[in-house]
């Protein structure tokens, strides 16, 4: 197979800062699109991938799957993008797409598993695994490529490949509408969108937060109300309020405060969280309010250009702050210190 | 209020056994229904709360919650029943009426709290709590009244009401029909008319054991596979493969392993044990796949009507031993041993 080098940058260990690398990309197959990058966000997993903290991360390692581009190259049998086209990848580039998930459009819950956007094995490479959007450009099956609306700020398109569509996907399986209330826990990339979104769908719209400072920022979000998690009063005052829970927080907490807070069948969807809760789950505020507590990853393709339409109707898109990828091993520290609002987004210009 | 005093079993303090004694029933009230008690089934509730192992048992306490009956006399504003019908009561005798749950014929979820058949705050009487169906007597008002199927055994009947209803309602709200796979953990009371009702609802049904030798019986009650959760190879070989997981176990348990044989969407329902669980719940399964772990509590007046009249039907009953009520305390001590196939049944002619 051709191959063609490009500039990326990733890492060669988990202790080691990014820096400027040279990867291989395939040349475009009969059903590929060559995407020459423009903007990439910045996602969580591309920090805790970078150095393993998950583990299984094998270096190099190039992160990045919020991808936004435009059109280059196109192979022989590509008949949904054409040279020249605005379009989109997020978090997956390939699946089986013959198990029952993949047949029904959640190729996101693949059988086989998906083929990550990063850090996963390529099938198109014996010695290498898949490479993110922090590079110049990528190579991409068409079922995996999304077009982009013309009339948002593509920078701010970004984030939502994966902050969006992981915020979204439980939105709509979970039927929000304008009848809901819905309320977020956690205030980041993933919340900030989840508060975006919740109020598109004409849903009545909560933030649980800590600390009262995020009230001012959270209404300019969308948020109807903000409600002090802290305090016991306050949680108390919206019992049973809920419909659906979404759950931004990416580390370790107590959900038993919250699945209080949701109606009689309510859900509590986890979307940040991946591990083990300590604390003991209680099974009481499950069975006598028939209360769920579910998790969900991303979404399907069909379902992130659904998400995407929806965006470019609603005009709806990231709050972002763009940065060079020459920045990103600062940004990456400023992650970890909240100090984003909402997600960094790589101008991959600054590559060249 | 005038009153009559009738016969019941009951105990005066959590380390007594239960003995005979006599307590007072409200007259009929223009709503309500005097029931002669044929049969009372015996469920580990009645224990927990004969035993105050839950807190919050008031003495003297009667249990006593799957009830069947006759109906002996009537209030002056009655039209559902007549004198002489066979009918049930269950796990609740009134609640609030006017809360959205209630209104939506969810009683079992009542804001106010339901009241329940025993050991319940009871609107009739300041200075006593509710009193079970170890009695030759009821009175309830008839919205909290079932119609008894003609066809079926009274007495085995018994069991629907709290045994049947707890895995119906979950069945039901969670769709199960003859494209489902349904599996169900622990084979007891609970356990045992899962398996009944799924396959009534034309589903597959599967039970986990922990031991090859309930394989016959359940096959018998009407699984068609028995999966034995101790072998891992086992387990591994239904990974993804259930709908539906209902979950009888009545003590805290380890979800890990079942959480991983539903398929992406599955749901995983506790109707048997209320409290903490102790190993840590991990989010993967949930997140992974879109799985949900969730809650149920017995069901609504108008679906327990639907139930009985689905098993008057599908001919469907529990398996009992009928024992008289002296033989209670015996019968505790073998429940506590699960030496029971499936349910006890009081023979109420027994306190006469």
């Amino acid at each position: 197979m051709n191959t063609t080098k490009v500039k990326a940058y990733g890492t060669e260990a988990k202790d080691k800062d990014l820096q400027e690398m040279t990867i291989l990309r395939r040349d475009v197959q009969p059903n590929d699109i060559e995407i020459d990058i423009l903007y990439c966000g910045v996602c969580h997993s591309d920090l805790h991938t970078a150095r393993n903290d998950w583990g299984g991360t094998v270096y190099p390692a190039v992160p990045g799957h919020e991808i936004v581009g435009k059109v280059t190259k196109i192979g022989s049998e590509v008949t949904k993008y054409k040279v020249g086209d605005t379009v989109a990848v997020g978090c997956m580039v390939d699946s089986c797409r013959t198990c029952p998930s993949c047949q029904e459009g959640m190729e996101q819950y693949c059988d086989s598993g998906m083929t990550g956007t990063y850090n996963s094995k390529d099938k198109y490479f014996e010695t290498q695994r898949t490479y993110g959007g922090y590079s110049q450009s990528v190579v991409v099956d068409e079922h995996y490529v999304l077009k982009v609306p013309e009339n948002l700020d593509l920078a701010a398109v970004a984030p939502l490949l994966c902050a969006g569509i992981t915020t979204y996907s439980p939105l709509r399986h979970w039927n929000v509408n304008k009848n809901s209330k819905v309320a977020v826990v956690g205030l980041g990339g993933l919340g900030h969108m989840a508060l975006k979104l919740a109020k598109g769908m004409g849903a009545h719209v909560s933030l649980f937060s800590r600390t009262p400072s995020k009230e001012q920022d959270a209404k300019e979000l969308g948020a109807d109300e903000v409600i002090i998690s802290t305090d016991e009063a306050h949680m108390k005052s919206v019992a049973g309020k809920f419909d659906l829970i979404i759950d931004t927080v990416p580390y370790d907490h107590n959900v038993q405060p919250y699945m209080q807070t949701l109606k009689v069948g309510g859900t509590h969807v986890l979307v940040g969280f991946i591990g083990n809760f300590e604390e003991p789950v209680s099974t009481k505020p499950m069975i006598y309010k028939r209360r769920s507590l579910a998790g969900s990853l991303i979404g399907g393709i069909a379902e992130t250009q659904e998400m995407l339409d929806f965006c470019g109707e609603k005009n709806i898109v990231s709050d972002i702050e763009i940065i060079k990828i020459q920045d990103i091993n600062d940004a990456y520290e400023r992650m970890l210190k909240s100090d984003v609002k909402y997600r960094f987004v790589i101008d991959m210009k600054s590559l060249e």
